[in-house]
């Protein structure tokens, strides 16, 4: 359908792999590793395999899916997976799952033997949308998101819609919210476009575009040393609140759940303290409380939600530092907020589901 | 005295720290770290203090000495500690002691929040000539040297004879070996030099030539594509007699004394399958037998050996690449070696005690 070109490597979309094929064929790699999780290796392997022609000359590493294995454990495991696999420099390691896959995967890849190739699949959306682009790799410690990782570019990646069928619908709404989130702070249109579409059923158009935006401000500034922190939004407060989710609730929430109590939040903090009108602020509090379910941020953990603040990546000299709006498709770095404001931007996210 | 500029980076020698005083004034990091083990910490850091005026807006992160700590648990450790101090991306790291502190200290910083800053000040002649250069970054897996890491560039390399005078009289000999190295495969003159020098005193015009060489290579093909092989002549056989020395000797060869071994077995294959002659073998042999101390490679251990050089990170599609003599002075790299061969280079050494 088509592709998009970043600084080292290619993202193509629809090709129904045919790319890749031609890549493994010429690239001469020593050994072929798929990395999945139980659940991509049950249903997206088959239809990767399929697009390949019955491709079969892997070996499959495989781990346990969910955010709360992304660690250095499973790492550790997939290090010694390879060594006993005799993967040498010339081993290529395929990433086939969502972003807890991709992101580990790049992390593993990136760091054995100081770096074999890899590729990236993403098979969810909110991987396809998020995760596909830009290079970071990671893992979590202590419960604190992507605290490990390099920039490391893959050689290819591959967007198939065909994946995001095997997606569960929770699944699909988590990705969404990265959709939302690149209308918000670059394309006010495309955020508009979203409104009137279905999460349930994407079309490939839209996931296109929402790689394009990120693409799009990945190249400008591939190491986050300024513009690129405004892909931030909603994430600062998000992954603290999705920290405290992982630790303490039984069912705990999705990251785009997550990034979209956030959104609200620092919708609220970009209404306090930037230039995002109160109108704006209801309109973007009315679309993600029409998409979302309701959660309770509890009022015992918002000191914890502060300290995890602390160590939010993009904070400097000791201070917490956030993207904000400063219109519907506009957004600000950098900002520096009062921690009085975190805390009511937390008590405008409880408030809204009472209106 | 002098420096040597590659790029990215600078290695300054024998300057005091001066140049590293200014770095700090001007480059306002947000926290300093000190990673230093139990022994620099009490031997280099006072030097290290001194130089820079009694320098003390720091935090030390100590460790324990010794290859054996290079791994992934002590790497978790500092992370955490990280962490704790609430390091931030404009952190610095200085990594003041050994390879093991340089290369786990580069891992570790090239890795917290995707790659903070670091400055590598090798304490011993070992880290001086050989981790000072390259932005090689590593951790041990099961004993296995460097199978995890990444190549980050620190932000500048400080050389100081200063530091050698606390260094043990076999930790100067492993770096000599090295330095032995470095004229073997390059620069006969300089291997003639050192033929003549006194590795207990070594001059500081010795280690600068060696870094230089070092250099030299690894600005030619700074990701090990091609000639950069040639340094690790030597280290294949080494690397594995080393790790098998790791895992079974009460008292472990040190790094050098394993890759003076290595050399002897390599130049043995280097007069087998490439163009060094018997005199050049009997020479380089002569000169490592009088420097080095004996030991003997048990036979029972040539399998476990033989298994160890598979994991060597130069392998490609299952074959066990050398590096290897043409003559004193040159080096080719990619060469195949019979199973035998390396049998038979492995009896040769232990012959050479017995004449």
């Amino acid at each position: 359908m088509a592709e998009l070109v970043n600084s080292g490597h290619t993202i193509h979309f629809e090709t129904e792999l045919q790319p890749l094929k031609t890549f493994l064929e010429d690239a001469k790699y020593s050994k072929i590793f798929v990395f999945a999780d139980i659940n991509t290796s049950a249903h997206c392997l088959p239809v990767f395999q399929a697009m390949l022609d019955d491709f079969s000359t892997f070996d499959v590493i495989e781990t346990d899916p969910g955010e709360e294995n992304k660690n250095i454990d499973f790492c550790i495991g997939i290090w010694k997976t390879l060594l006993d696999f005799e993967a040498d420099r010339k081993a290529l390691m395929i990433n086939l799952g969502g972003g807890v896959i991709t992101d580990m995967g790049g992390f593993v890849a990136s760091t054995y033997k100081r770096g074999i190739d890899f590729i990236n699949i993403p098979t969810t959306l909110l991987a396809q949308v998020d995760a596909s682009v830009g290079g970071k790799t990671g893992i979590d410690i202590d419960n604190i998101k992507n605290m490990i990782g390099t920039f490391s570019l893959p050689q290819a990646v591959f967007i198939e819609s065909a994946f995001l069928k095997t997606v569960p619908e929770r699944e699909l709404l988590s990705g969404f919210a990265e959709m939302i989130k690149h209308g918000l702070i670059i394309d006010k249109d495309y955020y508009e476009a979203l409104k009137t579409s279905d999460y349930k059923n994407i079309s490939p158009e839209l996931v296109y575009q929402s790689v394009a935006i990120k693409n799009k401000v990945v190249t400008e500034d591939p190491l986050e040393k300024g513009l690129r922190k405004i892909l931030n939004f909603g994430h600062t407060i998000g992954h603290a609140v999705e920290s405290n989710s992982l630790s303490k609730d039984k069912k705990p929430l999705t990251h785009g759940e997550a990034i979209a109590i956030g959104m609200i939040c620092e919708g609220w903090l970009s209404h306090k303290n930037s230039n995002l009108t109160r109108a704006e602020l209801e309109d973007l509090t009315a679309f993600i409380k029409v998409t979302y379910p309701q959660y309770t941020i509890k009022s015992k953990d918002f000191k914890g939600i502060q300290e995890l603040l602390k160590s939010d990546k993009k904070n400097e000299h000791g201070q917490i530092l956030f993207s904000l709006l400063e219109s519907i498709g506009q957004c600000e770095y950098n900002c520096k907020v009062s921690d009085q404001d975190v805390i009511e931007s937390l008590n405008y996210y409880n408030s809204v589901y009472d209106i």
